[in-house]
């Protein structure tokens, strides 16, 4: 009893080279093995509710382009529909997960208890359909930035009732997340922050969010919720200034409020390029500190100051950020979330199959290119051979010394290094033979 | 005995609305008292010896434009005669401080015990001058970027002979800065960083920097020096990326390492706008940590990628930095360094003479504003307000509650919080009462 | 019978000193006569309807934040009322003009007819307000990019049949422009361009849209319209590329199809930003070419890569523009209009005059700063001293003769140049004299 | 007798899968056909000399990293030797063309004079080496930018003198390029733009830079020089703005100065990033007015806001680069350029060779993707579909009307376009398939 809305289409299968990337996968081959382990244990695809199916395809200078059967999105039977569609599609693609807002599949009723009901509604339908279909729930979260009474922020707002707001808010996601079997919960704090320096107490607010975090992490463990808990760094946009800019300065953060141990980074390509930086650069960060915990793979144009949040196209780019993902050791409770929006121009629902395969496919490329690098080690190698010197005790205990010791041998050695090249053309051009 | 390099140009002092901003101030009243302190005291001027005396007008796509009786400055008498001109400007000025790097004020002899001998020499040099004249050193620091040794790194280089040699040179620079009352010592890690992530092992590079910086602070105190060790963020330029990158990652990278109370930030304007900040944001965050150390007032071009480095020239902006300042109390060993270097078609004495001229009255404008804003108190009264909600004890208890607890009150209480303005645009108008 | 949404707000009046710049005036003095002309006649400020009546709040990440009694905005009624509250602002403020686009003023009816009927009577109901208040019309425009039919753009859109719709649409703007004595009229393309190359026939959609462009040029001749056509650049946002990104990009194009002398450009602060340039960058440029019409005086922030639309507030950078608009010759039928909107917190009706009341004011001391530099002279005599070698004879005759000769004359005087002290510090610490 | 520069490198070549990228070709066989044309004929490679033999390794905080051989460039033995290993370095690469500025192959020594017969000197000696070699000159052109001299612009100084040297200069290259039969001469105009507006007179800069380009395009017609005249477009850096900012920029002014059938682009892709566009809309843009002359196919970081100048790695974005190329009919006289430097820690005379033999295989794999989408068709196909409503006689009718007749169209017909997906994402995938 199919809703109709993706007539005609039928589940995306590998057809390697005779795929046309669009309806049929040319790259993702969900049960072939890649360094010892399935590709789709790799990858972990998750298809996000938001863009696919709440996201109307408006921006700032324009309204609604997309003109679906469950809009507008304000009673439970669109939302149903909603879900039957969304379902549909997981099948369609056969991605193992999802990730949803609560926002995004609950219509918005103005109170906080009919919006718990409707949530708690909609989940229990939506875990008979996870139980139906197998599909699982890579993470859920809380909106706390459309809705008008977060405007100035949730944990961060200058209103205590707007804190309290948010913390119910967030324990009722957390408990359909744990209900639902969600291997993450995931905090993006897109109101955390500040539109003008102005009005705003910043280290009163940075303490309050410490403190909710906490709040959060003890939740967790108060309800045996064993997913992890995520943050997700966004730089800017919409807010001027957003707290969890990037991952070192998340990281800082979760230090300074004791929670290194507790939270991980869920992080995405698009904001690692709001804040200036490439994506695998964010990658490395977290992985140096054992917090890389899931990835929103959905890319930024380079050239657009805000965030575009598109399907990722660029395998070079891609294998580069799946070479730390590996290199960090791979998912354990993550995965490879599109947390991606079709152009508001792409009207059809074959686009948005079209835009999940091609994603899928680069992803697989990418992972591909990197699981082979590895393998092959010729970046390693050079990496080993770089850093080499430090392998020796003298290195070793230098180190350990202090700068007089070190002045002294200096001086009594003259010593005066030659620099050596750092080879960077080289190692692009290897790189270049595996994607 | 004057080099006559400024002939014809006196002693710049306090004219008030007569003044002409170039050779007499219109602002900067050096006895004036401000919020209960000389204005001379507030600001602590540093003139920096590096763009002023050193650098040679060149850029990426040109070389020298200035020709300077001291160029080419690779011997001890041209070195001297430098000094000798540097201190005639800075008496011309009459601000109370100065700064150096060790590139700046020795030639470069290629071997690190001629190098510290001639850096030892010019520094008893500079010593007789600064009792001679009364200007005293803010901060010394060690050039670890020009020299092609560094260009790799210098505590963060693969090879340990160049931490060897970066360790040896930073005690020597150390040692000068004391013998020579400095007040700071500051660490800029303009090649702390990597070119590509291809060749770099980030996570081992770190602990090298770490390490390293726990070694400098140790050495301080071995030695008695009691002055303020400071790290200066820039995000990029030259390198692709610095670790160093801005206030927040510098404060995670200090706690990590465990050097949060014993090192603090060196902030400069253009590094702030490089890394996506504005001044005051990056001002705000180690405020609030308590790391506010000194301030490098040069402005960058904010539509210009790299780091310009001019005069500062806008007092509205720089009444919001000194606005943070005084909000963390003001500088203690720190101080307002121009780390501002001229066009490279500036090319006159006097062109020399009204950069700092002009940057100083901007600054004591900006001051003056600042202070205005706090002795009025509408912006403070306007914070407070905001908050007002967070000084009741139940929003305190709410703090150190939990989420059940929360959300059983907003339950029961069937919270729904009404967003109140933000006001951002009278608060802006406030401001531009005083500028 | 005032609507008693301003309830409490009085006519906004000029009280220097006294004023506190929110509800009074500090600055802006109508009727002062600056460089012999009325403050009031030099700025010729206008309010537009779009960002403080019809734009409802709404950011990437949320929805309608202000609630206003004419929410949704879907009938006549409310049409109506929103017209009287307008014009019940424009009373408050006393600013001379007012701007619209069609889709701030009737509601969307999804049918041309329909449409235009309502826009001819709301235009008709406004007519009759103009009429009673002596408000007048700086300029109206068509807004072809919200509604979903211009998704793919308007005159460059691939489909001929949207091509028809807005000619009729910009006709039918026109003809109540036309009616309502409009001084102007505005084409700003945000969906002419391209989200992609790869759908985008670059070149024929060009050519579409200088077709349009000399259409509407006919048109106005045809119905007599006096007033001037305006195309308002901007590089980007929300679409990848937009083809009026800047004004020499708008310039090339009036001139490559022959409109040069019937269209001048309506230039944005915030667009020029976005473009990479600085505001007097690009007035300087329309101002080389006698194109500079009118501006749209609301600021960008630098470090946020979309367009804030925010009222100006820098004294200094206003300075500089109204400068350079001064030696343009002043406005002829252009103005200042502020095209900003308050930031969505500022949700009471009384931001919404503080923040015109601001950004006057803010606009008022920088024409005022311009008129005295200008009357000042000085940095127009360095202007024509450092380019003062171009009026010999010589250099003029050498302009007019070619590379052969010049290189004999080069050869046989062995010309060796000198370069002289392009002095920017003194200029900048000169213009800080009078901001 | 070789320079032994390059010891134990040699001659390299194809291999296919058999290569190495760094001292083999895996793609770039310049004997294959491809839409029938052969490969070298296709892509026109170039070396410049600039980067790869002058640049000594500087940036803004380093000096030379680089020691080579002929360092310092201050004598004419040096130069030769310098020529010596750059010929050698163009055996072993094989690629067709070479290109240069004055400044690359001669000493500077200070006058006009002295340095023309330095050029002469080298370039007959440079004659000798084509002869030899078979190595061909794609274009010639004069440093005006980094002399301190050209330090406030050539042709756009303030003092005529300069715009006479200026002309002298380019006159001598422009002989030097016709002797060595070059195929094109290229102007960049790295100092003609400014770095404050405060001290420029932008009209008339812009009016002596037509002029100039104007008695260049005299010259060339006078000595017979049958190659292309070339400007090469860079928004900005060094200059706070250069004039000939983007292809649209240099298009209008190329316009203005009726210079539009004599004068085409080259084209760099670092400086579209500079600009903020894609390479491939520059193309595009240069492309449909028929002005695409020649590229320089070195990649920017696109998050350093600087021009990097690095070899190519990234074969999606060249394929649409070549795409672009290929629709605008391919090269005519114009090649692919290198504009390219090492990274300054890239020290090996390998890593020069490297890096060019990995963009040159980056550009080979790039075009025979273009190719083979252009062969394919179903990008051009999709395009004709969606602009399919303008072939009909009623559109091409409605271009020629007018608004009124169209107009009452509109209303007559109730016409009430429904948008159409524009398959962006289906693009892209189309696109997977062939790189
Ligand atoms: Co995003
Ligand atoms: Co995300
Ligand atoms: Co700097
Ligand atoms: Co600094
Ligand atoms: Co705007
Ligand atoms: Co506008
Ligand atoms: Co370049
Ligand atoms: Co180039």
């Amino acid at each position: 009893m199919s809703t109709g809305f993706f007539e005609g289409l039928s589940k995306v299968t590998y057809k390697g080279a005779d795929g046309d990337g669009d309806l049929s996968f040319r790259h993702y081959n969900p049960d072939e093995v890649v360094m010892g382990k399935r590709m789709e244990d790799h990858l972990r695809f998750a298809v996000a509710y938001w863009h696919s199916f709440a996201w109307e395809g408006g921006d700032p200078f324009g309204g609604q382009t997309f003109e679906r059967p469950w809009h507008p999105q304000d009673d439970m039977g669109r939302a149903k529909m909603k879900a039957d569609v969304a379902f549909e599609m997981f099948e369609i693609l056969g991605q193992p997960y999802y990730c949803w807002h609560d926002a995004d599949i609950r219509p918005e009723q103005g109170s906080y208890a009919e919006n718990l009901s409707t949530l708690n509604e909609i989940t229990d339908y939506m875990g008979e359909k996870q139980e139906a279909t197998g599909t699982k729930l890579l993470w859920g979260t809380a909106n706390m930035f459309s809705h008008r009474r977060w405007m100035s922020g949730a944990s961060t707002n200058p209103d205590p009732d707007v804190f309290a707001y948010a913390a119910a808010t967030v324990k009722g996601c957390m408990d359909a997340t744990h209900k639902l079997s969600g291997e993450n919960y995931v905090l993006w704090g897109g109101r955390e922050g500040y539109e003008t320096l102005l009005n705003t107490d910043l280290n009163q607010e940075l303490d309050h969010m410490g403190r909710f975090l906490n709040m959060v992490v003890d939740y967790k463990h108060k309800i045996g919720f064993k997913g992890t808990i995520l943050v997700e760094p966004k730089p800017q946009e919409p807010s001027k200034h957003q707290y969890d800019y990037d991952a070192a300065t998340c990281i800082g953060f979760l230090r300074k409020y004791g929670l290194e141990n507790e939270v991980k980074l869920n992080l995405e390509q698009g904001h690692a390029i709001l804040a200036g930086h490439s994506f695998e650069h964010e990658l490395a960060v977290a992985g140096a500190e054992g917090m890389l915990g899931s990835i929103d793979m959905n890319r930024n144009d380079y050239q657009s100051g805000w965030d575009t949040d598109q399907f990722p196209n660029n395998v070079p780019e891609v294998a580069l950020a799946y070479y730390q993902v590996l290199k960090a050791g791979g998912f354990t409770t993550g995965g490879t979330n599109f947390d991606a929006k079709l152009r508001r121009q792409s009207l059809d629902p074959v686009d948005l199959i079209a835009g999940h395969v091609g994603g899928m496919d680069v992803c697989a490329r990418g992972l591909k290119a990197a699981a082979a690098m590895l393998e092959d080690g010729g970046m390693e190698d050079a990496l080993k051979d770089r850093y080499a010197g430090w392998e020796t005790p003298e290195a070793q205990a230098m180190l350990n010394s202090d700068l007089e010791t070190i002045s002294n041998r200096v001086l009594s050695d003259n010593l005066n290094p030659e620099p050596r090249s750092g080879r960077q053309e080289r190692l692009e051009n290897y790189i270049n033979k595996f994607v």
